[in-house]
């Protein structure tokens, strides 16, 4: 079944608001496995929209349409699709009664052009509007076509869609409704055109589930998805695919769908009941915001470094002003001396330690913008310390930086320290 | 003229997601005057998009689509409007060398598919992308008609589009030329409807410059905005405006255009040489990480506190333990024992400290979720304190807090402590 969306409403042309509504509709569609081949924003406008929904009408099977269905002369949706559906508008009684106790339950008179809102298309069915006054519409058309109206503003849309549309779309299609379902890995610490050379045999030969490398920054995520009558089934059809991807970089895989790669730490941290701290220059603050975004990193998180001078590096963490002196703020030594304050100053587990240049100034022949060291220090285990070469804006050096201390993180209580 | 807008892909089809860019070209084109009929969204399918493209050129007099303009194979819009615009397609040397250039710089090697970014149908424009590989492409077609295309990542659409695309426009609707000019006054520390009424006969008796207020997360911003034949003629006709706005609410801009709140308040900061410090326990960092997202913050800043628990708060800031106990970590004594204890242990002028609940957990029904503490220490100064009542999501409070912190200080500098 092909569904086509169509908005009218010249403020949507005028860029006064965002269509929200668009990519709320186009998701619901995905998940009942309902192809969405257009989407179409007209203004109030009867000759355009007229022709608008003809063309729909012509090339899909369901045309869900929102807005211009309230009360004004502007309203011109109903109109339209019923002209589009070839049924005259008769007015329904019970809508008729139900605006009106609307209004009266509010101490207010219902003015005339609200009775435009119980025109209903001859044959039509009414979908309940429970946040406002507009219903909603299901026109049947010819050759088993229909027509769905929604209001516009996305708080009557939404619950209407859930509540009505959804029903009668699955029963539209038929009892078996194809339900999309999706797994997203997100990876770290491999590149996008690496982790698509590794499963370059497994992405060609995989048709269903579909497989989709999204690259993020400093991450890359996974797609697979499938369209199944069950969630369950789709599932089913995804995890043998995923164990064949977690057989070559399952290392790299630290959560699954919307699992942030600060609330996995987090989870392996309270899991091994470890206190994890910062010590940041060049990151200025964000990686312990990382930390703390997480509800309940209180169990494994207390305190934060932020050592943006030298005099901080050493007053706070007790880095040797020679060291400082001999090499500069962004060195390997500089960071091991504060991963390891750190871990002494707040008595945790772990310390991660970041210095670099993120620019756009500062930086120098031998350490371009973008050098950034990172050290890290545990409990019982040796200082590991690395130096990267980031890229991008200043914002996206930070960014790298935070996810880079992340990792490592991982990779220390993972045991996959490279 | 009249102008229609097609997006094409897939990713939008799915609702994966948002079309902000058709909200931003629809606001750009109506401020440059020309009309927005139609908005088309289509997929990653040659025919369909073909179609789109052919009846979009028959309707409307400038066709501008963006997306679809990579390197893979699924890329089509290229292929698509040349062929609408029947016009081949031809390697562009310069492009080439350009995207090989780019490559190199990157240490990287131009696979074979990246090439097909250099091809320019005969006779067209080609826009400079700025941040991003894909050209932008002005294809004339038949009766004056034009194709314009441009990449779909907003953070290269629109740099190109007000680089490239609004001159080029400007040339096309002939003669004198229309430049849009804006000034977008930034406010602190006032909302949205007091704003409003505060202005209410400067907005209603002015259309040109027209006023708009947007509400963002924690501040007001309001965009005046006018055609002229020059940006200098435009802006003679808003600084009037602005000097009336300033008239009664000016003690609450803190910046124009770009400039964020944590750029104005280091402005402030260096122009009088005094550094700042920060201790933070609900934001975690988020203050710190502010004001080091200014480029050139190691002026005034140096240290920060993240004392995410009670012991961080006293060993870090030698918060007293029994205030701790009697009073709990949010409250307006803590936060005022913490700014002095980070100005102290800084060595800095002013220190800004806060304490809160941000939730989603550990709300009480005295101190619910929301609930914010705010104290600022400063050399010579008393202790400044005051709670906040915030709402929304962990995010949301986080960020309000960070936003009423570096308001703090700002008022503190301004001598507008109430």
């Amino acid at each position: 079944m092909k569904a086509e969306l169509v908005f009218v409403g010249t403020e949507l042309l005028l860029g006064e608001i965002l269509n929200t509504n668009a990519q709320y509709l186009s998701q619901q569609l995905a998940l009942l496995g309902i192809d969405v081949y257009y989407q179409q924003v007209v203004g109030d406008n009867y000759d355009r929209a007229r022709a608008i929904f003809a063309q729909a009408l012509e090339r899909s099977d369901v045309v869900i349409a929102s807005g211009g269905l309230g009360p004004t002369m502007d309203d011109i949706t109903r109109d339209v699709a019923a002209e589009a559906a070839g049924r005259p508008l008769e007015l329904n009684e019970q809508i008729h009664a139900e605006l009106k106790a609307w209004f009266e339950r509010r101490g207010r008179t219902m003015t005339e052009n609200n009775a435009r809102q119980a025109l209903v298309p001859e044959g039509a069915a009414v979908l309940h509007n429970d946040r406002g006054t507009a219903p909603g519409l299901a026109i049947p058309c010819g050759g088993g076509k229909v027509i769905i109206l929604l209001p516009g503003p996305p708080n009557e849309l939404r619950p209407m869609f859930e509540r009505h549309v959804v029903p009668y779309l699955t029963k539209l299609t038929g009892g078996a409704p194809l339900a999309l379902v999706t797994r997203t890995l997100r990876f770290i610490d491999i590149g996008e055109s690496a982790l698509e050379e590794a499963l370059r045999d497994i992405i060609t030969q995989q048709s269903d589930p579909s497989i989709a490398p999204y690259a993020k920054t400093g991450e890359v995520h996974l797609r697979l998805a499938t369209k199944a009558s069950t969630p369950e089934a789709g599932l089913a059809r995804i995890l043998p695919v995923e164990q064949a991807i977690r057989g070559r970089v399952g290392h790299h895989i630290y959560g699954i769908d919307s699992t942030s790669l600060e609330a996995a730490v987090g989870h392996l941290l309270k899991e091994r009941g470890l206190h994890v701290t910062v010590a940041e220059s060049c990151s200025g603050g964000l990686i312990a915001k990382r930390i703390t975004d997480i509800p309940g990193s209180s169990a494994y998180f207390d305190f934060g470094f932020v050592t943006y001078s030298n005099t901080a590096k050493m007053r706070m963490l007790g880095v040797p002003a020679e060291l400082l002196e001999a090499h500069g703020a962004v060195c390997e030594q500089v960071v091991a001396a504060m991963a390891q304050g750190a871990l002494a100053a707040a008595g945790a587990d772990i310390a991660v330690a970041v210095s670099g240049i993120a620019g756009p100034d500062g930086g120098t022949p031998e350490k371009p913008v973008g050098t950034v060291c990172l050290g890290l220090a545990a409990r019982g285990s040796g200082v590991w310390t690395r130096t990267l070469h980031l890229w991008g804006s200043r914002a996206d050096i930070r960014d790298r930086t935070a996810t880079q201390a992340l990792a490592m993180i991982r990779r220390h209580l993972l045991g996959q320290r490279v």
